[in-house]
């Protein structure tokens, strides 16, 4: 049967089945929606074709025929993206990354890995850990999300505190430009002053200036024994200095917060217990690595520290790892266990110093403006990042909600603003945060990224309509 | 005395005077000699004048004068780099930003301090010393080397392997592009996916694209104690395999490298004593924190298995800070050591892994077409970078032998491009690498950091003639 297509002509689809063959060339009405979106659901999918190349060389012939035929080209890794930047809405050509995905020889004195830009971020740390070594960037998704997509949105997660965004893993990478030309980026080489460092724009960059096709990454040496411990925490402004002290004598992994009310729907609907008897308003949950015993006194004598301050009511340490698993799962679950309140999100960051003053700020905003809305605060506060998650109230219809949203977004956005803040920590700005890049970026700067844009992209064809218009 | 220059009119040095104040506009003779120059010797200094402002909207006002003007412009640090980046060779306008100096108040749950790109590097230290901190990015022109400077070249040193480049070390930074606009890019946060990051442009960007003024670094807690081994090795391939096992166990802060011949050229001319009696062809030293006593077994427990296995003949650990410092000596100080013989100064890298390929290729081919020229190599192995350093026979005329190592320099650089490593890993291109960008950069990169170059500094007044034409 041949390959037809309700958007793409005839003769294109013939010359992409030449390209990948066949059998990855997809038009089918289930293959569209299925690559054609993200995570995010603000946009209906509406593809022209998937094509699944398994070279570089491919991906190349592939942006020289979509330049030809002025098509547009979305890159497509896990699509776990928040901000629907993986989203082909208006005819594009989708190029999925899915069978670039070797894992290549591991190199223990460079520490380095080739890799293809659709190895799934979970296979690269089970690889790492057959290895005796560690891949630390880490989150919710790690189980479908790509190395490609990871490094154009920089993800972030749980980790960062200790071991950076996906920036600092990154050693290398093989991609194909809008303009078509390939570019052998970095080179697995840990020093490289020969001019600009192009890869650093293609890190972050959300497939606009060109498709990642193969990338160097670092891995670094395991932990030895995470520790975690949930502290509760009585007012906002004792976060940060719980935090200080602890650094104090510990290199933490993580730094992260959640509220009594994310804790309490998670409970309600898990089998897990709260961490301590004690009820706090806010939650900290600290891991570090426990090299040796002293690690153990150390941490102790901070929690002893902490509560002699006043700064902490309660608080709990793992004993061992199923005992962390389940402290982190306090945090982790929240955001599944709130999904079913089709909840409007945003991640925000701010300077960690500042994460107290612009929560309060934050919070009578929306409690005076909208008193029925319910909020569920978690996030990687030790990055100064938070994320907002505000409930549907069961009594307000969706449309009228995610209307109400937009506006309350809009105010969330000034505040962000005026504490120099992000509007997008780490999911990036896609479709979803485009309308409000403005309180993040400068005019100046927005202007730049069009022009770096036009030089990498000279025919605009790359993921159009995401980042700027 | 009204100032007068020889190249600029009257009218314009009477600009300038009202930008920043008769006081920091400078015209004479060694003012212009000392400001002209760099460390390197390669190119007579000859600016317009000098300027030192103190704010970045005097820079900014001295932008637009110089755009309205068409006059050049050369950023100006410490000038310490060995590249002639800092060079002003026609007539330019020298920006020197000394007196943008000020540290700001160290933010402790950020680890953040802002500071002025005149800050020298040497101060950023102390202060974060004295704040029970640490600013880990240290080399041999730390002591005159600006924040400016080692971001515009992303320095490198001898702790790289534990804390990486300078890259990884700037939350934050105001600069006035060549356009005359002011950015304030990065802020201080620590996760901000809002786009291309314009920040890492800046960071090696030597000065062509726009002119940084104000910096937020980043600091870390302080080693506890480090403590520093010298090995003694007999054979190149026995290098990585003797820091491999090191790092199994031990986090190094550095893993450095020199031959018999630099060391013997360090002994003859100092009080120094070798590191141990036997003599062997290679050394390296490697350098841990000693967080507790179990690290000091760690070190010697991988230090015999290193002699067991044959590839350490001999070594020696400090037993406190003093012989920490001497040990390092024998490493830091054959830079100096070597000056009287006019070095001929290569500063490469290729993956670590391939280091002991690499030195014997570039060895072999030194020694067979000038086997009269002596090598002497250290470096930062651990990164893969390698010092290469050519002696001038006492026979040879300096002209001759500068003729000859350009020559030496070609056939090196060939080697460098098959092992696809860099040719400039630490000090930059400036104008001295420029012949030979295309070593390590392909034609597509080069003509991508042009048109990038353009975008930034549309009227090509940002240090022109550096990195490329």
């Amino acid at each position: 049967m041949p390959i037809t297509s309700q958007v793409l002509p005839a003769s294109l689809i013939e010359q992409l089945s030449a390209i990948v063959g066949p059998d990855y060339v997809k038009t089918q009405e289930d293959d569209l929606a299925y690559y054609g979106k993200d995570w995010t659901t603000a946009v209906d999918p509406m593809p022209g074709a998937i094509v699944l190349p398994n070279s570089t060389e491919q991906v190349q012939a592939l942006v020289k025929l979509a330049i030809t035929h002025q098509l547009k080209v979305v890159p497509s890794g896990g699509r776990t993206g928040l901000s629907g930047g993986a989203v082909a809405f208006q005819g594009e050509l989708v190029i999925a990354l899915d069978r670039i995905n070797h894992i290549q020889q591991f190199n223990e004195v460079d520490r380095s890995v080739q890799c293809g830009a659709g190895v799934i971020t979970e296979q690269l740390q089970q690889f790492a850990s057959e290895q005796g070594y560690y891949y630390p960037v880490n989150f919710a998704s790690s189980g479908s999300s790509q190395l490609g997509g990871n490094i154009s949105t920089n993800a972030g997660g749980i980790k960062v505190i200790r071991y950076g965004m996906t920036r600092e893993w990154v050693l290398g990478m093989t991609l194909v430009t809008g303009a078509g030309d390939i570019l052998h980026l970095g080179k697995g080489l840990y020093k490289n002053n020969t001019g600009y460092d192009l890869m650093q724009l293609f890190i972050g960059g959300e497939g606009t200036l060109g498709l990642i096709t193969e990338i160097t990454m670092k891995l670094t040496t395991a932990p030895k024994a995470l520790t975690t411990l949930v502290l509760g925490i009585e007012q906002l402004e004792h976060l940060m200095p719980v935090m200080t002290r602890f650094r104090r004598d510990l290199e933490l992994t993580a730094f992260e917060f959640f509220s009594d009310l994310a804790l309490s729907k998670v409970v309600e609907h898990s089998q897990l217990q709260p961490p301590f008897e004690s009820k706090a308003l806010y939650y900290a949950l600290i891991e570090y690595d426990q090299l040796s015993e002293a690690h153990t006194e150390l941490a102790l004598s901070a929690f002893e520290d902490c509560m002699e301050a006043g700064w902490v009511i309660d608080g709990v340490i793992s004993q061992n790892e199923q005992q962390a698993a389940n402290l982190w799962r306090l945090r982790e679950d929240i955001s599944e266990t709130i999904a079913k309140w089709t909840p409007y999100k945003n991640d925000l960051s701010v300077k960690p110093s500042q994460v107290p003053a612009f929560l309060t700020a934050i919070e009578h905003y929306v409690t005076t403006a909208y008193p029925d809305f319910e909020r569920i605060w978690f996030g990687h506060i030790g990055d100064g990042n938070l994320h907002l998650n505000i409930l549907k109230p069961e009594t307000l219809d969706r449309s009228t909600f995610l209307e109400k949203c937009e506006t309350v977004t809009q105010g969330i956005f000034e505040i962000v603003a005026t504490f120099e803040g992000s509007v997008s920590a780490e999911h990036g700005v896609g479709l979803l945060k485009k309308p409000y890049l403005q309180y993040s970026r400068s005019q100046a700067e927005i202007e730049l990224m069009k022009a770096l844009k036009r030089v990498f992209d000279p025919h605009l064809i790359m993921n159009p309509g995401k980042l700027f218009n």
